[in-house]
């Protein structure tokens, strides 16, 4: 029975430790792949040593800028002929925070069996390292870019958080992640959980989840250029 | 410098191939552990093959039915003594859906180094495999257990599903399964993407994620009584 798999890849430089060996395993005999960019998805298969020749394996780009109905047209190609096919992300998790869904959505139209395989997110990992409410959390994916409207986003998040103690996960590119700190810290109430969880399982893993009161008394922080998760809620008691 | 460790472990049975060796590995050189029932983390400890015999390995319960201090009174002492403690959840990645976020605001209160280890979360599978959007997404726990306060329930989350395109997520205890899938049928609209992942990285696994027009024209499932991820939400096109 065709299947797409979909493969986890790892979320800091070349953590290839991060993905399990049953999952390398899946990945190295599969030579269908739609991946949200192409050359990434060719550096990480080849990192595995696929079974196939690397010029011998179809990697099919579905990225935000690319026609989905060519990513749609090969996969349905792929099933017809019997083939499996590996979704994967630029980083992390499949259909979470990249335009993969759409041929996840596709597979579950079509009856084909669709297996999700064990990688790391680094929503789940932020939300694990908070010690804010894992039992309802919310993520919105990224928040304006700029200081008076992320001021507004931050404080509707706040107001969530209070109402249904629900932890409000985020995410903002590198290079703004020291101003989503200093516009947080002059933002949330001061007995609001904030939490930023940097380069996940990276050499500069980076994880701090304190009420704000706490964050502004102890050594102020600069972060790195680095991807970065944000919480917004209440630390435990 | 004494860390807590956060460390996942199998959501289906024996599924210790979903555990990456390097998490294993630090699993393996611990003595002191808080997990959510002492009985299944020194079996899970135990097929690890740990470093220490397992007379010599100290687990205390962190559980609703436990005494908080209890756990966190050795938590403190372990920190004191420079160990290093791991955090183990009932099934899956701890501090989600689980009673250990409290140990985690601890340590992140007292300045301890918190490195969450990648591994199995039923959550973030069932997202992956449902086809919907995973940008924007919330997870609720358990809904009502009785059915017209749980139609109540799914027609909130319908609502919210369509208003802000945000994919919703709860869970179910097993025997309730197939109770979730009969309310969810004649409650949401026809268009409406309604999900349900079983068994996820088990031998029961099954996965469907269907516009609730479609799961009704298909032939009628009876769902095992097996832990279920459940989804509201719309497929992506």
């Amino acid at each position: 029975m065709p299947t797409l798999y979909l493969i986890p890849t790892p979320i800091a430089g070349e953590a290839l430790h991060t993905i399990p060996p049953y999952v390398q395993e899946i990945a190295r005999g599969l030579d269908v792949f739609i991946a949200e960019r192409a050359k990434t998805a060719r550096h990480f298969i080849k990192s595995l040593g696929p079974a196939k020749p690397l010029p011998e394996i179809l990697v099919v780009e579905l990225s935000d800028d690319s026609d989905p109905e060519e990513a749609r047209h090969a996969f349905r190609e792929a099933i017809k002929d019997g083939r499996d096919v590996g979704l994967l992300s630029e980083a992390g998790c499949p259909g979470v925070a990249d335009p993969g869904a759409a041929i996840v959505a596709l597979a579950q139209r079509m009856n084909v069996r669709v297996v999700p395989l064990v990688g790391p997110s680094s929503l789940l990992l932020a939300l694990m390292a908070s010690g804010m409410n894992g039992q309802q959390f919310a993520f919105h994916g990224y928040l304006s870019p700029k200081r008076p409207e992320l001021a507004r986003d931050l404080r509707r998040l706040e107001q969530l958080a209070r109402q249904h103690d629900q932890t409000q996960l985020f995410i903002e590119t590198p290079y703004r992640s020291q101003m989503v700190l200093e516009v947080a810290l002059d933002t949330l109430q001061p007995d609001t959980g904030f939490g930023v969880a940097q380069d996940l399982s990276g050499a500069g893993e980076f994880i701090r989840s304190l009420p704000v009161r706490d964050w502004k008394r102890g050594t102020p922080v600069a972060l790195e250029k680095l991807p970065a998760v944000f919480l917004v809620g209440r630390l435990k008691e």
